[in-house]
């Protein structure tokens, strides 16, 4: 404990940049390890070394390393949402809404392998983690596709029979399968590419109001 | 080992239905433990309960734990090929071998929620057992899904411009990620009904031919 106060003194607040850095250097560290070893074998000694912080400052971030898991899976969702929000706001139809959802989403990850693996196998480590944490901040994730294609639907683009909610699911399940095989095969950026493309214009045929 | 020697005794052959029955009662105990504990938190000696036989039976049969994990993973995909198999060679046309191999999945794990939970959450726990593992049987599982997608490509029904195997990934992605939010959610079966026709119809659609 005294030696995480030490390592945290010259940045005592806790949502001040230099906290903020430590915080997000220990995610990082840890979407390593988790990708390399797994997150049950990984210990939290482990996740400091990546991160290159003493053991007890991972301490003064998160209570254990289920909270390191959970904090990645939120922070990069929020982030996620985030971009979303802003780059669905600049598009022109719910056809670009649509294919800018999936291409951001596989286009984020390209380049972070780690991170797609710890996203798509290493949160499902376990249940409980899924059904207690991850639970809210997905359903807002899954909202933010259900609310472009409802939106769709109420302008006569997209068809009425799908239910919105279902058809995000549906939709995130192909970019998580997707994401998963790539995390796990061959990880190269055009073989992602070309799914983004396929499922892209999957969905939007499949999505497309009858004669539209 | 004397133990388990023992109880093997009355079908000491392996192919022998009494062997088989004691094989399939391990499997079936595993499931309901790993979805209950997940596949890290349990000792084998906890599936051998739930499976009614002693644990040096266990070894009989398996190597190891993950050698469990990976003959449910192996065993029920290979149960569930054969039946798409000989239920897709009973269809008229593409399209219905579409709907059926939706269908099919998403009904037959209705009833079976706690294997729903081991493939699509517990089989993830390891990403090695994933790559070592799981990859091969599940490429002659997507193989059948894009076996049918190329049939209808030739046949002129499908359009020709998504590749069959990024398709057949884009759908299984959709099956998984609809079972693992049901598995873990509220796990109605009314709701995978709904959920699997939102499916067909999407992909039925996405994948039509222009003008067809």
């Amino acid at each position: 404990m005294s030696e995480g106060k030490e390592e945290s003194a010259p940045a005592p607040s806790p949502g001040g940049r230099g906290s903020g850095d430590k915080r997000e250097r220990i995610l990082r560290g840890a979407i390593r390890v988790f990708a390399r070893n797994g997150f049950y074998k990984t210990r939290v000694s482990e996740i400091a070394e990546a991160a290159g912080v003493a053991d007890g400052t991972i301490y003064l971030y998160f209570k254990n390393k289920d909270d390191v898991l959970i904090s990645i899976f939120e922070d990069r969702l929020d982030a996620l949402i985030r971009v979303l929000k802003r780059e669905i706001a600049k598009c022109q139809t719910v056809e670009e809404k649509v294919e800018k959802i999936i291409h951001l989403q596989l286009d984020l990850l390209e380049t972070e392998r780690d991170l797609a693996e710890v996203i798509t196998v290493n949160l499902r480590q376990s249940s409980r983690l899924l059904k207690e944490y991850a639970a809210p901040k997905f359903e807002a994730y899954l909202q933010v596709i259900a609310h472009v294609i409802s939106e769709g639907q109420t302008s006569g683009v997209f068809r009425n029979d799908v239910h919105p909610v279902g058809a995000a699911r549906a939709l995130w399940g192909s970019l998580d399968g997707t994401l998963m095989t790539w995390a796990l095969g061959d990880a190269k950026p055009s073989t992602l590419r070309k799914a983004s493309t396929n499922i892209a214009s999957i969905f939007l045929r499949g999505l497309a109001a009858e004669g539209g």
